[in-house]
């Protein structure tokens, strides 16, 4: 059997529908941010604007997280060792998930090594805990919560993206004595659209179902103190499992999840993605919790971050470019079309010196292919004015559809 | 529905078998491994010898390591900012995939977050690749290679422990044209035993088998450069995707796996474990660049850990001990009873500042729980005589039996 031609034919087939990744090789360069160094293939480097990256607020170059993280290495090294059951437990695991679950006012919180294992490994594992549980997903969940509720292998009901009349239907057809859970995301990170928490919690409640809030591209962002949307509308008691991660807006690397007690003990003892696997080193823990407890305390940086938001939707409408609208942080642009998405982005980068990875089937569905942007603190006025002109040129070349009303 | 009553109910059924982890609060420090400190439940703390961490090596405090960690701190911030191909590519991620491809004398490398993570997207993606594919696994393969040839979905087929004719009789039963793959470890983390890499192979030849080999207990610590058994043995070539951790003798954290570039890309382009996360920070990559380099490099390291690893097994065994026997680094002592193994390992902490977990089912089976050793060559003569004083006088306290013919 020949092997490598089945390997090979793969990747053909996903290069012949244009969606082969080249992954751009890029050096951050601390204190520079978003500025980076861009490797070609060739290995020459060229200086640009990174205009893709969820280290939202920057936190992956503030002072505060470095020196925690160096102390940390100087402290304990630079691996943990082991599991979190086999010599693997820093005193800081212990901190930080205390720090944790007093961010989202819950009893406890449970570290995992990535947001996506702690999705895949807690709504894997709730389907072994609570027998027969159907979980009603929300069409547009992360791959991580897909993968979790698929390979715990009970019953699932998909309803159509934040469509709670849907989402009631699925529950009255339910079994009324059946145990349910639904998963859902509080901003879902390519259209920046965001979830209605308080009417999720109401048919939780009158259909007797537990819920489950993804909520990796709100924390440190949305709330007082950074808990996420359920912070702000005042609604984290009501959500009986908070997920969030340390590898976005806290800019470092990790996942998490917070509930009662119980909750927390029972996936803690029970999920395999958690027990089986080396835990977070004490320099990435460290330096979260440094991050964490800062952007509790640092509300003007979330104002700053939606201010910028804002700003760039202003222009990119003002220049007649098809911005999806939503209330977040999140700037999608439409093109609607992989390679001219694939060729715009190739040039914004080559010609421009703007890095905005396309965003392409698998990830969004096709005729929805787009430029995400994510404009940080550290994103200046003179940056967008380049980012804009930059944008308004390519349209005109690449002769992609405009905003109706706003130009030609 | 009462749900808090069903995860209560769920803790309560492990508590009553004996089974509830109570995580040891740990403080390594840089410079005194294996010396960590302990905090007790009361915050109070002890010194304690570490004598089951995974960083089997000790380069979770090399210098080497811990310098290239700082200076990437320094260099990059804290983390990589996204996935690997949405900003999340640092140029520390090309050069390590391009270091492990090297050790282990293939095209390509992948990274992963973690050896869990990269046993689990593999194994299950593989399946997608080469629909049809039968997987055959042994009995004692790690929970997430379990996970990943489960999560996949298709055929499979359990093998006795490192038994070759077993797996030549489901070989022979299996269609002869239906694409199959061999799972399977070179070092037994538990047991400590080696798989015999050369009959598995030659089989593989014999029925078509692709081989898929976890070597995450090997890396580091076997081979004129750290390849791993297989690399010893010099059959790295034969083996068509090689599986490794930076989490363990490396150090660090983060998976891998390497193979044939057709191989490696398939798996890049498709294996939603790798694609939907967050890549590595940069210190990470880098400290475990340096670790793999600075291993390489120094052989003599692999033979002090020998060294220690076959003196405290003679130690143990002249006083009685029940070591189970292999021919690795890894030195389980048999106690064979749950309760038995926690009190001991407990009273080692308490009494003797010696920390040891107990290994009790589900990571073995019942019957055969066990303390489950790894000396480093950092730990001394002085610590393993200790040691086995501290042994004795419990084996003869709590009556365990020892080994027959050397003791009452």
């Amino acid at each position: 059997m020949d092997y490598k031609a089945a390997f090979r034919s793969a990747v053909d087939q996903i290069r012949d529908e244009g969606r082969y990744r080249v992954f751009a090789d890029l050096k951050r360069q601390r204190g520079a941010f978003p500025r980076a160094s861009w490797t070609r293939q060739d290995g020459s480097e060229r200086e640009v604007v990174v205009w893709c990256s969820n280290d939202y607020l920057g936190q992956g170059q503030n002072p505060v997280v470095l020196d925690a993280m160096k102390a940390a290495v100087d402290a304990h090294g630079s691996g943990s060792g082991g599991t979190r059951n086999i010599s693997g437990t820093n005193h800081d695991h212990v901190l930080l998930e205390q720090e944790l679950a007093d961010l989202h006012g819950k009893d406890a919180a449970l570290l995992f090594t990535s947001g996506y294992v702690s999705n895949e490994a807690t709504l894997s594992v709730v389907q072994k805990i609570l027998p027969g549980l159907i979980i009603f997903s929300d069409e547009l969940n992360h791959a991580s919560m897909i993968a979790g509720i698929r390979n715990g292998g009970g019953p699932r009901k998909i309803f159509k993206h934040n469509d709670l009349a849907h989402l009631e239907e699925l529950l009255a057809a339910a079994p009324a004595d059946a145990p349910k859970l639904i998963a859902f995301e509080s901003v879902y990170s390519m259209d920046g659209d965001i979830a209605d928490i308080a009417g999720t919690i109401a048919l939780a409640k009158k259909y007797g179902a537990m819920t489950y809030l993804d909520e990796v591209h709100a924390v440190g962002m949305y709330g007082p103190r950074g808990g996420g949307v359920a912070e702000r509308e005042g609604l984290m008691g009501d959500i009986d499992i908070i997920e969030g991660t340390l590898g976005k807006a806290f800019g470092v690397m990790g996942g998490y999840i917070t509930g009662d007690t119980e909750v927390i003990d029972a996936i803690r003892l029970m999920a395999a993605g958690f027990i089986f696997t080396t835990s977070l080193p004490p320099a990435l823990v460290a330096g979260s919790l440094a991050s964490v407890r800062w952007l509790k305390a640092h509300p003007e940086v979330r104002e700053i971050h939606q201010e910028r938001a804002a700003t760039l939707k202003a222009m990119f409408k003002a220049a007649g470019l098809p911005v999806m609208e939503n209330d977040s942080h999140i700037v999608p642009v439409l093109v609607g079309d992989p390679v001219h998405c694939k060729m715009i982005s190739d040039m914004l980068l080559a010609d421009h010196g703007v890095y905005v990875q396309p965003i392409n089937y698998p990830t969004v569905p096709r005729g929805t292919e787009r430029l995400r942007f994510t404009p940080t603190p550290f994103h200046s006025d003179e940056m967008m004015r380049k980012l804009v002109s930059a944008m308004e040129a390519l349209w005109a070349h690449c002769n992609v559809a405009r905003m109706g009303g706003y130009a030609a």
